[in-house]
């Protein structure tokens, strides 16, 4: 049985430690883990439809901006070295035909030769930065999950691959709404700067207080739901287009990469 | 017979109408042509490795920074509206079997229902910041193509595709390498900032004055060469994975695209 470390010395763990741990069979989100190392969105499909996946990765980089991709067949690669794609994330999702149909702590029954991994970056790597430039997060603040939204936006469809456009929301301060727009933009391969600042009705989205992924956070005065495209995007784009088979992640359990944060910052 | 526009009217051209004398069988290299517009790198593939194809751009975005991907056996599409990729570039390049067998100005007798089109950035897109940050470059002075090198850097293979890193050299003001660098770093779907700075022999390059593309350009008495990564290694590396079938764009005979330059300025 293997336990939970404090949040304080889950922070400071090499990301191979983590995985490691998940490895074991521990099941916790991911948030605060291995500071300063990139922790990413997983979607895994089986060879006939890569190209497809891939295509509509390369279509809609905000959404799904590519950190790297694991051959066919592949379980490790410099993103995770020595470690195992199938046990080191702390949960699963499993989608047949677009259905969720289990979340599960270990995808090695599942495993088939022609399964290629896609792993796409994650804003917790921009959260950071915002934070150090002083911005408030208020669901981190409040720590909950951050709230999540599909909208009225199509993504562009690859092949047999479509979807909606979801969103993460985080309510920002009036007077650093730019500052958190300019950060971010120097994150391309972690979402980028927001899609939509301001009025989320202009994109479908009519009750804030109900997100469809995620958790609702409370708003403070004085600040603006900004809304940056979300990982869980690919997710979507599963439900709809009804693949035989696809693997995720579990929403807030994610990957932690080698890869550092500040890797993904450009200039 | 089209005749070619004085290089002042090409410049002020819309890529629509450039694209139409194209069309008609004008045949010029494209530097200078429609201000502004993006110009492109293209590479053709079957479909049966265009995943492979895309995996490697994906794996190599600083020398295959794709722009847009074309359906399988689609000859239109938003970077060219109205146009037709296989006669609206003023040259074409035609490999069997990773040999260069032709240079044709039209593919229509080549195309077939299972061929994929990738549009790939080109350092045109960066030369015109740094021309306005005042920073001179000497093949451009000089009235010549740039200088390509294939170096000893690898690029990660994807599948059954492998191949060198090309890249362009531009000799950089000493008192300029640091601008030159941030400005280009700013446009990451066109190369980028530069892969290596004033050591050739460290990427495998023994003779500036001997490029293996494009032409040897004079190094001015305080400058360093500067080396980007380059469009041309796309089909360097068709050339050495031999492909069954692959088309590219002639050298310095590139698509000129609907995009405006400023669209792939980060942040």
């Amino acid at each position: 049985m293997v336990t939970a470390p404090p949040l304080e010395e889950a922070r400071d763990l090499h990301p191979r430690a983590a995985r490691s741990l998940f490895r074991q069979g521990l099941t916790v989100p991911t948030t605060g883990w291995c500071a300063g190392y990139a922790q990413a969105n997983l979607m895994i499909v089986p060879k006939d439809i890569a190209f497809d996946f891939l295509l509509f990765a390369q279509r809609n980089p905000k959404p799904c901006p590519i950190l790297g991709v694991l051959d066919a067949g592949e379980t490790s690669g410099p993103l995770l070295a020595g470690g195992d794609i199938r046990t080191d994330l702390p949960a699963y999702t499993v989608y047949e035909r677009g259905k969720l149909v289990d979340t599960v702590t270990d995808l090695t029954p599942y495993w088939r030769d022609d399964l290629v991994t896609f792993i796409l970056g994650c804003s917790f790597t921009f959260e950071a930065p915002l934070m150090e430039a002083g911005i408030r997060i208020p669901h981190i603040d409040q720590g909950t999950n951050v709230s999540m939204y599909r909208t009225s936006i199509r993504c562009e469809t690859a092949g047999r691959i479509s979807g909606p456009l979801v969103v993460s929301m985080r309510p920002i301060a009036a007077d650093r709404v730019s500052d958190a727009v300019r950060i971010t933009s120097r994150y391309p391969a972690v979402h980028g700067a927001p899609v939509h600042v301001g009025e989320p009705a202009m994109i479908g989205i009519t009750d804030l207080a109900r997100p469809d992924f995620g958790s609702p956070v409370n708003i403070p005065d004085g600040s603006i739901p900004v809304f940056w495209a979300c990982g869980v995007t690919p997710q979507a784009a599963v439900m709809e287009s009804a693949p035989d088979l696809a693997f995720g992640h579990g929403p807030g359990y994610m990957l932690i990469t080698d890869a550092k944060d500040s890797d993904y910052l450009i200039p």
